[in-house]
């Protein structure tokens, strides 16, 4: 099933996609929700960003291959740090790059989104803690990230994190295709096969740190063939199961 | 003018303190209140950390004589970063210690409290998106902040941020005296006249990346003097004009 959040005549609401109709639900997607009878066109309603995080982790270093083109060797547990919930925007927004003379390179990724209050979750029954699986892409200014050495300014701009378009909730997170195209040019393409820590092994890790709460995200990490950015682009981040993550590219005070 | 966030009876509310004596007050502090005739003595109630923020945002070396102390140069801006909300504990709540192993050290903050919402906010009308200050321990895992290089988890386990005991509403941030004593031994001893960035400057370049909202905390650093804890310590952050934050440390599984 795919959960969208949109706006319709002034109105956010969650809704259920099936192919371009929206169903409209009523309740709290983590608790008791139920369909309704209205249904929207797709094309009729404004995506909104599928849900409002109080916390966004992300994973550095976490596929084999992206590992290697870095020349890192492999870490023996994951390296977890927090970004901003400020910085996302949804589906068919537009990406503002702020400082125009930086490398700012996209980041595809499989983000996870919490269904449930948890704290030192078990890796074996991590995946009742997930209400679904959404895309995102972790856009981020190398020379902040290097000059700063902590990665939360150069990932946390405003519009730097796209999320969505829905979250699948009945996807399997460790064997699914993941393909970043710039323009239509294929720039990162992998599977979550790859990933060195899985889905459930992040969500077990983060949560001996961090308690986490319903609509928290953990983004999982990029695989290799991460590119910079330039005004105009079209940048689509495309997960099998979930859908494609579409946004275009303004450089600000360009 | 002092506000204290305290249970009494079950019930959590905010008041005003005055001298041992709580005023409670009815409303948001953060937009309109009101005081009531109900009064009660500080020791009938438990305290509370004073604000739950949306985001925990943490500044790296901003002392002049700290930077000395660590060999560091003067940085030409400040460094962010985020610290998980769920770490955060009160007055007299102790900290649990996970991994007794490691190094693990008190850090004394000047926190900001932040009061209405804003994005790039001018340093000269900085003091105005304030509601007030209070104390801070920035409780940090060195092993773990060397090993991740992200300083995220080793200062976000469940704990390792006290936070309090009040929010003062008529301090001069820039000049007031900070001392941290462990079992009445003076460790830190500064004054935030020392700081290379003032909070002003801290809430402008932090509100360039990130929109702030009302309850979000910064803390802004801290001085030299920085030691490990141990079993049974009691820990006192004590800033001129603010008060006093005492916590215990409890190693845990030793």
């Amino acid at each position: 099933m795919k959960l969208i959040r949109y706006v319709r005549e002034g109105v956010e609401s969650y809704g259920i996609l099936e192919n371009d109709n929206i169903i409209k639900i009523d309740g709290d997607i983590f608790s008791n929700y139920e369909s309704t009878t209205k249904i929207y066109k797709l094309e009729d309603v404004n995506i909104l960003p599928p849900v409002v995080p109080r916390k966004l982790i992300a994973i550095g270093l976490n596929y084999k291959k992206h590992a290697e083109e870095v020349n890192k060797p492999l870490p023996n547990e994951p390296m977890m740090f927090l970004v901003s919930p400020t910085a996302i925007i949804g589906q068919n927004e537009t990406i503002e790059i702020v400082n125009k003379d930086n490398r700012t390179e996209h980041e595809g990724e499989l983000a996870i989104v919490i269904g449930k209050e948890g704290k030192d979750i078990p890796v074996n029954n991590a995946q009742s803690y997930v209400i679904g699986y959404t895309c995102a892409n972790d856009v981020s200014d190398r020379i902040l990230q290097k000059k700063d050495g902590q990665f939360t300014r150069a990932k946390s701009f405003h519009t730097y994190k796209p999320l969505g378009p829905v979250i699948e909730t009945e996807i399997n997170p460790d064997h699914c295709k993941i393909e970043v195209r710039v323009n239509n040019e294929v720039r990162q393409q992998s599977n979550t096969n790859d990933m060195i820590f899985s889905t459930s092994e992040l969500i077990a890790r983060v949560s001996e740190v961090m308690t986490l709460y319903p609509g928290d995200v953990i983004l999982t990490g990029t695989p290799s063939g991460v590119s910079p950015l330039k005004e105009g682009d079209i940048v689509e981040i495309d997960i099998e199961g979930i859908g494609c993550l579409t946004n275009m590219v303004n450089i600000k005070n360009n």
